[in-house]
């Protein structure tokens, strides 16, 4: 096998409760790559289409993922890596975890599966690290292995794999206004209060439950942020508003995708996500911001070869 | 029905990364208490063995426990409670909340069942107010509901009963000194870093994932508590030494259980449990300290009649 192509897909992560810890993938928003292997002996980015991005492969995350497991195989060989790039980046929704996990994904299948997918979360973890500073995984977790990603402990990296209720459906609203990375991170308190952190771990602990027992009331219940969304919902316009809306539309519940300014709702069933989809649209229509709207079923399967 | 006699069991709470959400329910330890029906119109405490505590029903968590229930569904009918205490109060498994329980437990089924398991918990919670100034719900709740409770919320009551794994034994260590309350209580910081905060919501939520899939060893890597093991452990002991003997013994996880000074293992299987129990009691058997020591199976059922 000399060539693959592959769909990268966008994926939430900071879900409400899991700050940090929880991230589930998408299915209807993602990226095109094609990987080839070359005889150049070096990886190169050679086409980038939909996005303005660095083609150097040192300064690209996908570049930097894949010469991170490169470097743990010891292997001598080359790869070109093209990507159609659909996920802004900026989203909030996993632009740089989907090329990171697309391509150590696609270049791990054309070397033979030497590597297994928490390995590959390590590797793709690299191309975080570039993007944002930070090696988190949360992102690159549910994208390579699909589902809710939970990521148990970074040292030694530890993700595990959640059940996924059948009915499950994700509406993603992307408003296109831009939010320094700098601004969404310096306005997150580095201690919070134990009661807090209490209410916190407690539901989560739940959100765990209701996924084993398909417990959709008891998921929403759940979805639950008091440390992180009641500041950095600031930097989101409407999101008190939208939140009120997505409750009155019946949905399981609502927070900030990622770092925002994306912002996502669960809920149960391809009717409420359309109609909570159409209500945002006439809603957010008129208020001057141009956006991206999606209903996306949960992705089981993560990075899958097309 | 005029008469009830019930086993009010012990439990754990605080069960490590599940500080203040996460108990359980033990099998081996517990009071007898007989509940009957009398024609005074009031609660009384007509026995107490074992221990020295208040006969005022007023002052006994048994009997406020009760009269929460019979305010709440405005019944003129009185009971006299013996107890038989063979948990001693201030060890750290949850005496108060055994008291509590089995109270209630056997007054509603007295009175032919008219509240369920978590409205009972409720009332329960009024003799933990009683007893230590805080109403919290993570003994009484697995006292009522055997097993694992985990305690989403408190406003409103929100208990999960969680899947209890087949071999899974609890060795509980209780060395008889006295810890006063409000020392166990003024160490803990009120507020916490939200790294640790992470780390601790990434741990309870792998934990409970363990319970749903009978995973041990997840179990045992997600038994930590970095936020308030460090410090109330200073008040324990020889707590150091205790959990090094447990790894030793192969103990999937150590903690302290509720406010201590009792401290728990969580074990596989009988043998591991016992042998770790002989450990214990060699090692701490030339520590000058008297104790108590036990190794029971989770208790599935809660309070149960005799």
């Amino acid at each position: 096998m000399e060539e693959l192509r592959v769909f990268a897909p966008a994926t939430v992560a900071n879900l409400s409760c899991g700050f940090d810890v929880l991230g589930c993938c998408l299915d209807s928003v993602g990226d095109e790559m094609i990987v080839r292997k070359n005889d150049l002996n070096k990886t190169r980015i050679t086409k980038i289409t939909g996005q303005d991005l660095p083609l150097d492969a040192d300064q690209n995350v996908a570049g930097v993922a894949v010469n991170a497991l490169l470097k743990d195989l010891e292997v001598q060989q080359g790869f070109d890596i093209e990507i159609n790039k659909r996920i802004k980046p900026g989203s909030g929704i996993g632009s740089s975890a989907a090329s990171s996990a697309g391509a150590v994904f696609a270049v791990n299948k054309l070397l033979g599966d030497p590597f297994d997918k928490t390995q590959l979360v390590s590797f793709a973890m690299k191309g975080e690290l570039l993007a944002s500073g930070n090696a988190h995984a949360d992102n690159v977790a549910p994208a390579l292995m699909g589902g809710f990603s939970l990521v148990r402990s970074y040292c030694p990296l530890e993700v595990l794999a959640l059940p996924v209720p059948e009915d499950l459906r994700v509406v993603i609203l992307h408003p296109l206004i831009e939010i320094k990375t700098r601004d969404s991170r310096s306005i997150i308190k580095q201690t919070v209060s134990l009661k807090s952190a209490i209410n916190q771990w407690g539901n989560l602990a739940a959100f765990i439950s209701a996924l084993y027992t398909n417990d959709y009331d008891l998921l929403g219940r759940s979805l639950v942020d008091e440390i992180v969304e009641p500041v950095r919902s600031i930097l989101i316009p409407y999101f008190r508003e939208l939140k009120l809306l997505s409750q009155d539309c019946g949905a399981l519940g609502f927070g900030i995708s990622g770092s925002g300014p994306a912002v996502y709702a669960l809920c149960r069933g391809d009717e409420n996500a359309q109609k909570l989809k159409e209500e945002i649209n006439i809603f957010y229509g008129k208020k001057g911001i141009d956006f991206e709207l999606h209903v996306s079923k949960i992705n089981r399967e993560g990075v899958k070869i097309l």
